[in-house]
């Protein structure tokens, strides 16, 4: 199979993440609302699925496929897995380190799949990196380590995305002091690069406008707090401008995800983890979909994490599994229908 | 009068703000509203409020009143202001140096009522600091000034409040690497415990309980993102504790403002600006309010600014206003009742 092949056929493939979290619940809970989804199957461990489904009463038939071509023709009667065998059993709430390799396989196998064209794209289950570190897995997050799976082309950028609002933050898992230390010019211009590509082809916007976000208070008031925005972000904003990409800013951070702000722009690129993540956290802890621009291949996330608190009570939602669904049918059908 | 007077009927005493802003027309706005609201009167040129309803064809009937306990008495038939003259015609969008003063007198004027007991208490409209500093005002906002009117005892906090979230930021007006260099462990301390005795006397929650948010994304994940959060802000956690003020944190900043995490306290303490702003304004833009804690009168201002971009044009929106008002009378009897 080639890359285009007829995606819009091919099943998405879903991740195990950290078996001692809530991925396989949200999955089974995912399938029984299979009517309002595209075909999907998991890499995991059949097993563990058939045993969860039977201890949180969640009546899902489990049916192993060896290929996923099998798995949009059963998806109607049972939730299609490729079989990722666990070493040890895994335990709602404490992840074992005997059972890594397979988190990272499974992973493995969904890129392969992705980018053979076998599956229209990878939605990852949350991992726990600290769980991964014991075997060998040096990146800090998933996000890293897809760019390396997708080769040297890649550029994998992070955009949050829910119904009323995409966010892209420019710098992520370090400290509010060394982001803004790192925080410079080619940095923001370059994640807003990704993102323009990625509105006009990933999601059919074909003159997306972005915002970016201001670093300090009021975007520094003339330099009153803090000189960053007006010497690092505003010479940012006028290199996109002149790439021909529409772009405005630096605009002060308060204001920019109020209603009638982020009804006006396509996707916001914010300075600091927090700058991103609490906006768009406020408006929809459930329903926020972690998408990875700038790969070659579609991929997915739901927006939360492992969740060991409540993992194996039953407990867990499956919204953001079920959104990161859609948005990466919706994805692979905006990349297909550009290839044609 | 004394401040025990009876404050359930002395009016709302609403400053003019500043007259190239939207302040004179969001108060004639909100006295269409009478019906919802409790008794104010507005402290402002009668002639320019009069022009604005004129020019704005907002039909509202300006009189003027010599003292306070006029304005409840005639409140449903016209706006009560206290005639505060202007030198210099006011325009709108373009503050006017030579009224700077009567702003400030205004301001002065409705400090002086409340604490008399002659007005419930202090609703401002916005200034524009700048327009002010030629005329001798040397402090960073409302609420510095506030406190140094109301003399050595007060410890102004500055808290945003909309229905479904209150937060308070420790650090406010400085760039964000300012606010890192000088948040500080006492400072955390001090603002939490202001908010505390307001949320019990102002509010009236009997037992509050108050979110210490994180610095850091993750409030710092153990060190892998920053060290302020064990060094700084668990210990203010800590010593409120001790103190027998019900607190938690430092929590993670990103997920402290979701709809099921923000119904689950009384007032979030914010580490920065924005990090108390974005949640605030991408919930309610309109609707949320300023409250000066730990003051010995009680002053709410709308959470917008002078909105010089929009004044005179007839589009300024009186909801924050409006909130604003009602919130100030609602604390205003709440500590009418804790005097009897």
């Amino acid at each position: 199979m080639t890359p285009s092949a007829a995606p819009d056929r091919a099943p998405l493939a879903v991740t195990m993440g950290e078996p001692a979290g809530i991925g396989g619940e949200v999955a089974l809970k995912a399938w029984l609302r299979r009517g309002e989804l595209p075909p999907f199957l998991v890499i995991d461990d059949a097993d563990r699925l058939q045993r969860i489904a039977h201890e949180l009463r969640i009546d899902v038939p489990v049916r192993t496929v060896t290929t996923p071509t099998e798995a949009p023709n059963i998806f109607s009667e049972a939730l299609p897995v490729l079989h990722q065998p666990l070493p040890v059993k895994s335990v709602a709430g404490r992840p074992i380190p005997e059972n890594a390799p397979a988190v990272v396989a499974s992973i493995e196998s969904a890129v392969r799949l992705a980018r053979s064209g076998a599956a229209a794209a990878v939605v990852t289950n949350p991992i726990s990196k600290e769980a991964l570190y014991g075997c060998g897995f040096t990146f800090p997050g998933h996000t890293e380590f897809l760019g390396a799976l997708a080769g040297d082309n890649a550029t994998p950028v992070m955009m949050l995305a829910c119904a009323e609002l995409r966010v892209v933050p420019v710098t992520i898992h370090v400290s509010l002091a060394e982001a803004i230390r790192t925080l410079d010019t080619d940095r923001i211009v370059d994640a807003a690069t990704v993102t323009d590509n990625a509105l006009k082809r990933d999601f059919g916007i074909a003159q997306p406008l972005l915002a970016i976000a201001g670093l300090n208070p009021h975007a520094g008031e003339g330099g009153a707090m803090g000189d960053e925005d007006a010497e690092i972000v505003a010479p940012a904003v006028a290199e996109l401008r002149a790439r021909g990409i529409d772009a405005f800013g630096p605009a002060p951070p308060d204001t920019l995800f109020a209603p009638a702000a982020r009804s006006g722009y396509d996707a916001a690129i914010c300075m600091y983890h927090d700058q991103a993540l609490i906006p768009l956290k406020t408006l929809d802890f459930d329903g926020g979909v972690n998408v990875t621009l700038g790969l070659p291949f579609v991929r997915t996330s739901p927006g939360h994490g492992t969740a060991f608190d409540i993992a194996g009570t039953g407990r867990a939602r499956e919204a953001s599994l079920v959104a990161a669904l859609r948005m990466a049918a919706a994805i692979a059908a905006h990349r297909a229908a550009a290839r044609m």
